[in-house]
């Protein structure tokens, strides 16, 4: 059988060398890369995983499953879970479920639909023999699809594992909405409408937790009636609020529970002859690509994505690595949102 | 060995009604897929993809190579490729370049950088011993960077194989840009400034060809000097555009070559004291998912990207099943954009 030192021999380089721009690591010369390349098709040389795998019990490739990378929020922890784990050595490979796809949002009740497509994804992980799972949920909600004794390291992020070793990287909902609350509480805004996502949502549940804590620190009383359901929608959004007719209720400003639903907002505050930012303000959630195109430019909290991401990275590595303390059961770990002020709020304290 | 047989008669179901479940393409019951996928794991039966790669040759699975998960258009080419290849019973893996995360604009004129993680990637299919590869580029160039005598077929979307055996699936662009600019001249705009993106890129290339075509057929003289470069950004584009005073020259219309950069004409516009789809008309490219968020939302051309990835799924399906004239040498398949009428054009003929 080829090997690795019969490609370095024969192009007059280290073994090293050859690994590292098999591996995408080099900083070898162009020429060099194009030698070594052309050695390992002439002699048919092929870094065999599965037989590393077999050999040290580590293909050091970890599997990345995403529940549909077409949510907004995925791309981004993709992105820096395999930055991460490329910085600790690890290759990853990525299974797409595509749940968002196939069935929208008619999903989220059956583990059954869940099982049907991770089951074989988990199967892959298996037949690939990869060190470890990253699984990168599209919404937060508890997860209970995983086999208690699928015996590969599993990191949850977005989402809650319902599991006794399985941690989970999650945003803090309610900390992101109570600073959201707070910014209009201090720019002097007392009655506010509120827009959620849909009701039976951990994101919706938590974020009204957060808004609640911020008005009872600012004296300010929570209004039921001022709070309507947009299903995470600009049309759903804009339907829910217009029944409201904050603009005959002396609302001052509108908070939505995301930045598309913000946009109904809008549209309900022109549709009634008013400037956002001026006659009513309105503030985000996510800080979605969208949010800086909006006219005023829309002040919302950015989503932790890129940290929830890294941090799975390490802390799978951490895991893998058996390092003490690096597993505590069944943790969960919250993140941060960070507030982005535009000019949808106007000061009016 | 546990056979899939033997989980079959465990269960009292079908060895396809298993395989069915495993393969997540199952209508069987939540209690039946519970009872096999505890049997599945109670006595240890693994799918082994490569023992099957060995023995019929074919492991059924497909890689998806993309420069960058992060790109707009790249994740609408990978959900319709795996759409596409799932229907044909193919499973899918997906290997991320992150060129773009890397690198941001520097790598486009270095193959070395391409190459550095391109070979890794092909490695990975060899050893995975894929089926086929669709690789999904983030902007159209032309890819010289996978080896002639790399043995699994390749379909090239999104951009320009230069290779006797690769087929490549891409936008019209000449096409795409030719319906805009004759929307505008329909509309009866003369004065028409364009913003183009990077100058020697081929989608800008294209793009002007579209143009210059479709003044030239309403007898309207293309004028170089109301053409400028806003590098696919919004502030380049705003810059570059406000250089040409073009509230003071008599235009009545931009055409931006991205809807970002249509974004920098609405900041010009409004900066002039101006408005958009009144005093000066703007229209866009790609129908980017900004475009409806725009006010007035913008008019623009929507990019074929499920198409693309539907024809790159058909084609690499009926390469593998080696059907006749599947793999015309070297053809490239060429897909319309679809134009999309919002409100930020004004009729002035």
């Amino acid at each position: 059988m080829v090997t690795l030192k019969d490609v370095a021999a024969a192009c007059g380089v280290s073994p090293t060398t050859v690994s590292n721009i098999l591996n995408g690591k080099s900083k070898a010369s162009e020429e060099t890369i194009r030698r070594v390349m052309e050695m390992v098709k002439k002699i048919d040389y092929r870094p065999n995983y599965m037989a590393k795998g077999l050999r040290t019990q580590r293909t050091r490739t970890v599997a990345i499953i995403a529940e549909d990378i077409n949510q907004f929020t995925t791309p981004y922890v993709i992105g820096a879970v395999m930055n991460g784990l490329e910085q600790q050595g690890y290759r990853t490979i990525l299974e797409n479920l595509r749940m968002y796809e196939r069935w929208r949002d008619t999903w989220y009740e059956s583990e059954s639909a869940l099982s049907s497509m991770l089951h074989p994804a988990l199967s892959a992980c298996r037949a690939y023999n990869v060190d470890g799972v990253v699984y990168i949920a599209g919404h937060a909600r508890k997860i209970y699809s995983i086999p208690e004794d699928f015996d590969i390291p599993v990191v949850m992020t977005y989402a809650y594992a319902v599991s006794d070793h399985i941690p989970s990287i999650v945003i803090d909902d309610e900390q992101g909405a109570y600073e959201v609350m707070k910014y209009l509480l201090e720019k002097g805004h007392r009655k506010i409408a509120i827009v959620t996502g849909r009701g039976d949502n951990i994101h919706t549940q938590l974020r009204i937790k957060g808004v609640i804590k911020a008005m009872y620190e600012y004296d300010c009383t929570y209004n039921p009636y001022l709070t309507t359901e947009g299903n995470w929608n600009r049309v759903d959004a804009r339907n829910a609020l217009s029944k409201l007719h904050i603009e005959d209720q002396g609302v001052t400003a509108v908070f939505t529970m995301n930045d598309e639903m913000a946009a109904g907002a809008y549209d309900v505050i022109e549709d009634a002859g008013l400037k956002v930012g001026e006659d009513i303000s309105v503030i985000g959630f996510d800080n979605a690509s969208i949010a800086q195109y909006f006219r005023p430019g829309l002040t919302t909290t950015t989503l932790p994505l890129l940290q929830i991401g890294a941090k799975a990275a390490e802390l799978l590595g951490r895991i893998l690595a058996n390092e003490d303390g690096a597993l505590m059961d069944n943790q969960t770990y919250y993140f941060p949102c960070t507030f982005v002020e535009r000019a949808s709020v106007k000061d009016i304290s």
